[in-house]
């Protein structure tokens, strides 16, 4: 089945459903065609006289993948769509040489699903309860996961259009993050940095990695799309910690362009619960395969041998 | 009931009845989606590593509030939806610490409605008959409102799609403010500026305070939102009056772009008819309350600690 | 009637007719939507303390108008509508105070039209049988019009959609404009300048004033607005001739952007042809006395006294 | 029939065939859209006082043409559309003093178009196997083509929506253009060039001419429109090969922009599909004459003689 038709119709089979309210945005929505707008201000600088194939192999955080497609966060609503849908989507991820990355709440079947031998991430919520929170980062390394992923932008908890999703959460200080770090033995990912600020703090926390993201549009709304502010960040980062991004990505020309601003991987959030919803296990990995060709297809015409050797410069602003 | 349901069903309810016009805007109506658009155009710098839970309380010209979210002055139609709709909107607005302000005409029940404990402010239109203005303006004083509104803005009447519905009105001049100033014994506030020129004469007759605002699309065609001209009014100001703002004010995110503007307060005009129209009494509690819970939010995890401390940074332009 | 339904019910009674096509605009259509959406870029700068009541009245090359919204260069449909349809516009625009300008063609019963005592301006082609063409200016200067206009911009004759109307015109050279000067012994107006060149040109050939005007859509695809252009002519014509424009015009607002621009008087087209289907005389009295009523009363809250004293500053541009 | 009218019956007849989808664009078609917005950022600056009548005639490289609007590289769907649609093309085009350019496949009957007189340029995609490719060219050049293409912008492909269409494709390489160079004894043009870089590579390679192009949308998505790319190409360029464009040029008034942006030729895909499917030949010449027409009636109004002699300067940019 074709991209096109994966996502539509992956996406009425979730609306017919009562979990179809989860793809809608925080408050009014306005995210979700923001997203879009953004991502569309920006075409590709054709350079195709000795371009050679690109490759879309990578390898990031010490991790090795086929493709810097990879699952956004995300554990809800998963196994309301298919039973063992966890451990289909790590079959699926894991056939396509992309990483698997939980959410909420951490699968009970964590363990399973980093058996299946695909990389894992897994990640927290800021948890008001910070014990509990901290147990979960024990329990999540104890499964292997490769890299522990906490959401900072959780810390007035989650929202779906008018309703508060997961309200228990508090926003987490620098102290409590060294804290974190030091619990954390594996990589560690800060995700929903939108700010130079918090993309300082999260390096002076020791993080690892960092995820500029807007949260699917769940947590609050009139967020700015991760594109608007990635060179904001790059500025600040210099390179010392790998940055990815997500929010909106929906096809391979979408994801040079994260590449383009800096990102080392893009990754996807209703494209997998799409592909699930439509043809379960095969969806998914058609999915992160259909887009790595696509990806492909566009580096190797611009001119971008590897994720690695992205220019910002073959992105034309309009 | 959720906020976007409670202004539907609002609306809809009103539009089913012969006063559903009075949402109509002025003349071709540009106004009520150019506010949406100019409104539309930021998004918020998120900073949440060490944020603290903000508090939306404020003291603004001696009135304590809850909240900065507050109602634009409005009279009509408010007792057309309900028989006791003003009293039920002031009992609504005093449960949510929030302030109730009152436009044309001038309500018969306004010392009843000042008696409930509400903090209140009470309008009035630069009538053709100065007398007749100013004997509005000692009858409000008389039923012991806070501050006196006068609209500036309403001197060739007010409007409705091609029909005038305020005609007695005349322009107000620097000396007649003057004169208005003395015989005020409260707060002044002049509601209607939308020019330096404006704002700076508004100081020199001795105004309280200043109400930016296009009037809710009721004067003027074409006239600016608000946040197209608060930073040349708020250059000219430099904090010398309190700066309020109204014009299409929907949602707590709306709210925050009101402060970072660098507005005290904001108004809400449809939104308090839409929960009355609803639910009655519950109904405007509930809309004032969803929005500071909104508001509440995003200021946290902007780094907003309270209404008197917002950066004009946290803004994105897009 | 009001203004809205006026056009409403004008623009569906013509196009149920066979006429209904002259509404449409030339090939794409681009301008008509083009016209809407640059006339929506500018609201205005409200400055209401000290108003004083604005009038409309000026005396524009000699003649004296209640009003500076006149009639654009139009003879067809008008007499399609009805018989005596631009007799009844003629006593229409005079009970307004306003100006008739009649077109192509030359209308049989011109004498009849001055005679009602209308100010008249009459339009003339560029017919590529100049002969024809100086005939038809010696007629209607015979009749008594009081400005003559060439319509420089017809030099390719007219267009609707994909079908010419006129296509027996040619451009007409500096040198031609030189002798029509010397045959036009009342003012003389050239119609559809759209450059500084043709604007210098005009100057230097003699004329008295300028029309700004993308024609109403009906000579070339894809012409800008006036709005576009104005800025560009007036640092040309540094006040030597007069300047008016239309294009797109229909309620008082954009009137007065019109003159804010630098023009004297604004012409109208459909709005004209909507109210004499609508209602006949009435109607089209109707449209110039409500379109000067929406002006008068934005004039007064910008500041603007009469028409002769706008300053460019009173807008906004977004 | 109106060209309005023909295209409107040639795609309707179009989309009923099993051969409609060759009408879709890439991925998510965004480059459909985004050709026509950027294409009306353009508005003319007329100049029509001394304005003389355009002609539209021109030589470019050897061959002379009644029009700068030519044919694009095309034979895919033709002959699905009538048996013999590329003859009745070809006809066409050589009584309205066009240009026929071919695509893939190669058509059997090449030799037949050329015996029509009609001047032929005939295109050739990357093969990957490069033995395959030079027999092409080989071929073509035998039946008697004037010029030569290579589409440097298929080495990927070609693709509608998820669909790969030509996937035995390679990108070339400047030695293997060099090589294409010394075989072509002909006129070369290298099709599909979008950057500085693409272009001054083609001109090393001994290329006679360039064509901007996004290959309607049939290769990569998010491809910006040649009218993005430009100005920064011919800045390169300057001067020392033919520059040509394509991609969604409907009507005289987009050809102008084309030229005015530096373009000697102007390409029509879609226009020719449709002119063939709703009338036959017929409409395929009146496409070209249609436009022609409409073309040479803004260069007149415009001041732009001929189409080597187009100022920049006539566009107004929005």
């Amino acid at each position: 089945m074709e991209l096109t038709d994966l996502y539509r119709k992956g996406e009425d089979l979730l609306r017919q459903r009562d979990i179809g309210f989860l793809l809608d945005g925080v408050e009014t929505e306005f995210s979700l065609t923001h997203d879009r707008r953004v991502l569309d201000r920006y075409t590709f600088r054709q350079q195709c006289i000795d371009a050679v194939e690109a490759t879309t192999g990578c390898q990031i955080l010490g991790v090795e993948l086929a493709t810097p497609i990879v699952m956004s966060a995300m554990t809800m609503p998963i196994p309301a769509i298919r039973e063992k849908g966890l451990l289909e989507v790590a079959r699926a991820l894991k056939e396509a040489g992309s990483l698997m990355w939980t959410g909420t709440p951490t699968p009970k079947d964590l363990q399973e699903i980093v058996d299946t031998g695909v990389p894992v991430a897994a990640n927290v919520k800021p948890l008001t309860d910070r014990k509990a929170m901290f147990r979960e980062i024990d329990e999540i390394q104890e499964a292997g996961v490769r890299w522990v992923g906490v959401e900072i932008d959780s810390g007035q908890g989650t929202k779906i259009r008018d309703r508060m999703m997961a309200a228990n959460c508090s926003p987490l200080s620098s102290k409590e993050l060294q804290k974190i770090r030091k619990r954390v033995s594996v990589t560690l990912i800060l995700k929903g940095v939108l700010s130079q600020g918090d993309a300082v703090k999260s390096i002076e926390a020791g993080a690892d990695g960092i995820v500029v993201s807007n949260h699917g549009a769940h947590t609050l709304d009139y967020l700015p799309h991760p594109l608007q502010v990635m060179d904001d960040i790059s500025r600040a980062v210099k390179g010392r910690v790998v940055i990815m991004v997500d929010g909106g990505f929906r096809r391979g020309s979408d994801v040079l362009k994260g590449l383009a601003f800096g990102a080392s991987l893009v990754g996807l959030g209703k494209p997998i619960l799409y592909g699930l919803a439509a043809v379960g296990r095969e969806g998914v990995r058609e999915v992160i395969k259909a887009m790595t060709h696509e990806l492909r297809r566009i580096m190797t015409m611009v001119g971008v041998p590897d994720p690695s050797r992205v220019d910002r410069e073959i992105l034309i602003v309009d």
